[in-house]
């Protein structure tokens, strides 16, 4: 198989995470003979300091004649502490998603064996857990109008969606629950928000096409508290972008570890796969950070954007075995275990490969 | 002292919680010589049904004229399964909220150590948490403006804050962080939503004013996070409307169970004081639900509204005598523990009544 993949590395550790991930790609192609071509991009901060953008024409240009985009992380705590610069590194994730009609973004979250004990939560709430979320990517509160008054005194967004971004997030969740546990949960404000009350209609709705799958609608501040009490009792998960946005940083706690969470955003056409964390500065350049997000979104890359399952599968076995050796990032290491060994972000890389071969 | 409370028992369970919020403060007037009078108001569903409003004037009247507030849980399934009706519950609550101009709602969270083993969440991630929340209770996309289009295809709300809102519920957080751990964490979206760069520039102005308390800022998603991760890293959190009904409704697992949770709201006179945990109807009427959450709500209206510390913490040291005994509501039980005696709504309110006297 030949593909283009564009690898955008982005903000913070985004830069050495990608590194990973794209070394697993290059491992894979030698070993399943396939061609992969990379291509780099810039977006975000470091984005800005070269061209004042935080994305760029090019990059969007590359983007858009890729096969599939791996990207790292974005942020930079010069925005975070100044809330009045008008360019910011986020605007360029948020104009890519746009721009590519990514609108379904893919969360699955698995807790992989050896990570029983990583967790902030309870051993025998975690083992089974099995959720796959899908988080609306190109509407809600993110794109609705943005206001500022003159007085700089009221500030405010449009929480807005229409009809068929509902539609067709939903269609993808619901036909996959028919390939999992056939459970559709709908997370909203329905009681208190008319956008939500717009989604749960069209949700209920689009139910009775799949009466195979039991759907059921739950709010969203019910929703925070029943994935710590209760992860198990969910199954495919579908809400609006904000929601989407917490809850599946949230559900990193029911994975062991933030630095373990990969996301695919689909939509009209070309694939966009990133970690869920961010882009960590606190860690940036130390050689700390957990690769295995990144990994592992090259593995959903595989899949989901060229079908290459077995290849996939590969990788996923591989982040389990150098698990299953003991091997583990700061981030995922636990106090008092023995038979622990703490790696760095490249030599945690290297088992992945290793492994691989 | 000579004080008029309202009770407003709402739907659900919140008419069988009440009663015990009720009967404790009777107690307490009794042990301690003061002049409590009861009253009684419909809202939510029940005032529907009644009046064809969610949120009548005699009941708003009898809240204007009373010193505090007793309130239950609002919310019935008839309007969750149809979001099309027009005449809604929570429209009663959101509605009351405004007219007492009770913007903030603080929501403190602290383990009964009894309960260690009730959450979800690992002890020792828990153990010695205590976290005050200060969620802005008039504001946000709660209270912007909500649209439909003709077509009923695209639905709106707006998500708006004013300087003003978010200076004074800020400094409420600062001043109770003084009393406190001296550490205030504000949380939003600013790196994507401009009602929340406000909110940050806002916060971050008052922080001079309060040198001695310790400001950190932190997206959503990130605290959605780190609640689960490392309760004990927070103090005192404020938020807006949408992301502390979230926040909070999580924190639950930090306090071992919803059923655990009371909040005061406050603002311009009168204090309204209510469980954190919802209508639940599915335990509705079945003498199941936990009166704890409506007893420390009353605990909070002694405390807060009526200056009385004394006997608000003897509320509380009954609570924890209750629990120390190993009496349990359902959803406060655990599994494989000794000398836990499980016991309903009632018997549950009248151990702590024993335990006052
Ligand atoms: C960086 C930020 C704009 C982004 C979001 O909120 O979507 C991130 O948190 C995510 O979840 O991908
Ligand atoms: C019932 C609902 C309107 C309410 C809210 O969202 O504010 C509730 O969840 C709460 O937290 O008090």
């Amino acid at each position: 198989m030949s593909k283009k993949i564009l690898v955008i590395p982005g903000d913070g550790i985004g830069q050495e995470v990608t590194t990973w991930g794209k070394k697993v790609l290059e491992t894979i192609a030698d070993n399943y003979g396939h061609q992969f071509t990379f291509d780099e991009g810039i977006m975000g901060h470091v984005a800005i300091e070269a061209t004042g953008e935080p994305l760029p024409a090019e990059t969007l240009e590359k983007a858009k004649q890729s096969d599939a985009i791996l990207f790292g992380a974005i942020g930079h705590a010069k925005y975070d502490n100044d809330p009045t610069l008008k360019v910011r590194p986020e605007q360029g994730l948020l104009k890519i998603r746009k721009e590519l009609g990514l609108y379904a973004n893919l969360r699955p979250i698995k807790l992989f064996d050896d990570l029983l004990q990583a967790s902030s939560i309870k051993p025998e709430i975690l083992q089974g857990a099995d959720i796959l979320f899908f988080r609306e990517l190109t509407g809600d509160v993110y794109f609705g109008e943005k206001k500022r008054s003159e007085d700089r005194n009221t500030a405010s967004d449009l929480m807005i969606y229409h009809k068929y971004e509902v539609e067709r997030i939903a269609r993808k969740a619901f036909e996959a629950a028919r390939t999992r546990k056939k459970k559709l949960c709908s997370v909203d404000k329905a009681n208190v928000l008319e956008a939500s009350r717009l989604w749960r209609e069209v949700v209920q709705e689009l139910a009775k096409e799949y009466p195979d799958v039991e759907t059921e609608h739950m709010f969203i501040d019910n929703a925070a508290m029943q994935l710590i009490k209760d992860p198990k009792r969910f199954d495919v998960v579908v809400t609006g972008n904000l929601f989407g946005d917490i809850l599946t940083d949230e559900a990193s706690q029911v994975a062991g570890s933030m630095g373990m969470l990969a996301s695919a955003s689909v939509g009209d056409k070309v694939g966009f796969y990133e970690p869920i964390h961010g882009s960590a500065h606190d860690i940036a350049g130390k050689g700390l950070a957990n690769p295995l997000a990144s990994i592992l979104s090259a593995a959903l890359l595989l899949d989901i954007s060229f079908g290459l399952q077995e290849e996939s599968q590969r990788i996923i076995k591989a982040v389990d075995a150098s698990l299953r050796q003991g091997f583990r990032t700061m981030d995922i290491a636990t106090k008092h275990t023995e038979n622990q060994f703490l790696l760095g972000t490249e030599a945690m890389g290297l088992k992945v490969i290793e492994n691989l071969t």
